[in-house]
């Protein structure tokens, strides 16, 4: 096989093959291919697209170009959960210990953020002892023995697209719908759930600006999810201003173990109520998805919720105290206030801007290497459609350092918007494809 | 700079700044962008297209990414010639020693050939004694004496061309018309004449197989010649058929030979007729097209031009005898014959065919390292629309080993089509682009 044929017959809108596309995974995998070859293809696969049978190929042979994890030893239907990604949203957090309680367990392999915050795997990591590097036996024994367990990703979890993704990042070949899905759905798939669960995020923070973006990720997602053997749902959720009201890595932890108490923010519990609940139905915990959300409120008010989140925290080696005391966690040396200079209303919140006042906090990482700030972030005390007077207190950074703090609240200055009027209230869960 | 950025404004289908177009020429001939992202651009241009500025921005760049010759310090309009390549194509040979004849120097780079045979180098060098590798001292001195010279082209005339294109091979982004334009008309430009004249061929043994993909071609290469000050047009004409009757190194220089001596076939010698009179004329050495035809006849009526020929390769060392006794050139070991098998007429005879044909007798190369035979190639007895009786004599193979010519004379077989009626007579200069 010429892999300039390949190049070829996608670049004059030509449906490759199964056998084109696993010849290309796995001989780009193993460095048969060039990269200036590989990023040929995916500029033709850019203006070309793929289809669906073609995407699922891919997502299948990008799967298989490293490790598979078997979870068939662990009882019970597994439930992955997986967020696109925006600011604020620590939804995992809540939602695996309160599947966890309901018999549901999740096995979840997380990578480490790039951008506003940590990953889930940085956020964990704030609480002292935490250990996210297990192998994939105490991993499983985790699971079993304590309904749930979050562990850093593999580097051999779909080889193949770690290479891919980053070839895409350098030659502006990210943006395309059948790319996107495989990229995400084969870790997905490698990680061994039974049912996966997504939160494809739409809005100003979110990776899909507009719904219908979003909602086509989500149908190719369940669709690609499916036809590998998956019980798949989509939530498409809000993304317009942050989830809930601290953005950080402590700082989304101790708002996690907050909702776990029942007096988390409004929206982080409504979503975290909500996912928690179709997991809970999706793995057989409840026989539908009201049941799900029912037990999932249960799981909150009675406390289960939050001893099972104390459980898995000890299990990897992390002090459960930080459930009660939050000085516990690493603290910011520099705190400063943003307040609001006129009165009315916030009538626009940006995502975005927040998650990159977050990242220059120190929060979030610029590259790969750069180390994050555990301490570092944002915590909002207004949110969009509030009130607001001259002077009130609009958000507090911390950092632990006075020039990052200072860029911070300056970018972050920017991210509100004081208006006459609130603005149009915008649904937290538009719509859920299953 | 980010260079990724100029992929994405191409991908977006924007239009690329003079400076954008530099730098990616500099920093690629440079080594600084990696081909992964180069190629990713090529393809973005291949979808997106290059406008007749932005081809003009990337020829002058990779002009200038290497040598540009100097030829001021000759007196008079030098002029160059160039094909886009045929088979059976000599027309350099004759033509420049009529230019010459007439007071118009011919200074030419060419390169080796890749394909149906050799190029205009390779086609000298099976001159005894001819040397094609002169130092730009000696090729212009020669010029100045003898009024012309052929020279290989130097490694590093638009040394960006070099590695662009081998790159676009390999990536499938060979077929846009800003690209193909910009890696011709680059080396014609660094080469240094003050006039151009192309022959842009077009049918089946051409590059450009449809007239209209021709004449664009030609209108761009015409376009971004002027745009750099040269004196341009451009020939379109017909390679639908050889252009001749010998295909092959030697084989063509002895038919160059004869046609400097008024006995060549009928379409090389009109051919060279109208190219080296229009040359003429644009040189300044005929006050119209008409009157330069008329001395280019002259110089092959009066012999003017086969002295011109024999000076020529004299000054370069090639032993000028060859004019007269064509056994000193390298002889072919086996001569088999191609008969008709029926009569009637050659309904068709397929250039890109008898092209094969002749690379497999050893004439051509399939590689850059391959050797090329000196002596191989191809005589046609018979052309297009001439009546053929069974048992005729079609054509001859020449060759040094009886495996190539074999397989050589399997395909040239399949080159001839015989039928009961002629083809359709097709022009053999379509039109001039000025």
């Amino acid at each position: 096989m010429q892999f300039k044929d390949i190049i070829e017959k996608k670049r004059d809108g030509g449906k490759l093959s199964r056998e084109e596309i696993e010849y290309f995974i796995s001989a780009y995998t193993a460095g048969d291919i060039p990269d200036y070859q590989a990023s040929a293809l995916l500029m033709a696969v850019y203006f070309e697209g793929l289809d669906r049978e073609e995407t699922f190929y891919l997502t299948d042979a990008m799967k298989r170009s490293g490790d598979v994890a078997d979870l068939s030893a662990i009882p019970g239907i597994k439930v992955d959960k997986h967020s696109t990604g925006g600011v604020g949203d620590k939804t995992t957090l809540v939602v695996a210990p309160l599947c966890a309680a309901c018999g549901v367990p999740v096995a979840k392999m997380s990578g480490r953020g790039l951008g506003f915050t940590g990953g889930t795997v940085d956020k964990m990591e704030a609480i002292p002892g935490f250990r996210t590097a297990l192998g994939q036996q105490e991993f499983e024994e985790i699971v079993r023995s304590v309904g749930m367990s979050v562990i850093g990703q593999s580097a051999h979890i779909a080889a193949a697209d770690k290479k891919l993704y980053a070839l895409r990042d350098v030659t502006a070949t990210v943006e395309n719908i059948g790319l996107i899905t495989s990229s995400i759905m084969s870790k997905k798939l490698a990680s061994g759930s039974d049912a996966i669960v997504l939160d494809v995020k739409t809005g100003r923070g979110a990776f899909m600006k507009t719904l219908e973006d979003a909602r086509q990720l989500a149908e190719w997602m369940v669709d690609i999810g499916k036809r590998s053997g998956k019980k798949m749902a989509a939530f498409i959720t809000d993304m317009e201003q942050p989830l809930g009201n601290g953005v950080g890595n402590s700082i989304e932890v101790m708002e996690a173990i907050d909702t776990l108490k029942g007096r988390g923010p409004a929206d982080i519990t409504e979503l975290s109520r909500q996912l928690a609940g179709y997991m809970i139905y999706i793995g057989g915990q409840a026989s539908s998805f009201e049941e799900g959300i029912e037990k999932a409120e249960r799981s909150i008010k009675d406390g289960s919720g939050l001893r099972q989140f104390r459980a898995f925290v000890e299990a990897q080696g992390g002090d459960p105290a930080i459930t009660e005391d939050p000085s516990l966690f690493p603290q910011a040396s520099v705190v400063l206030e943003l307040k609001a200079n006129g009165g009315g209303y916030v009538s626009a919140l940006d995502a975005e801007t927040v998650g990159k006042a977050s990242q220059l906090s120190g929060a979030g990482r610029a590259k790969k290497e750069d180390p994050v700030d555990l301490a570092a972030g944002i915590i909002l005390g207004k949110k969009a459609g509030d009130p607001v007077k001259e002077g009130d207190l609009l958000a507090r950074v911390y950092a632990n350092d006075e020039g990052k703090a200072k860029a911070a609240l300056e970018v972050l200055e920017s991210a509100y918007v004081i208006g006459a009027e609130p603005p149009e209230t915008r649904p937290l869960i538009f719509e859920i494809i299953e």
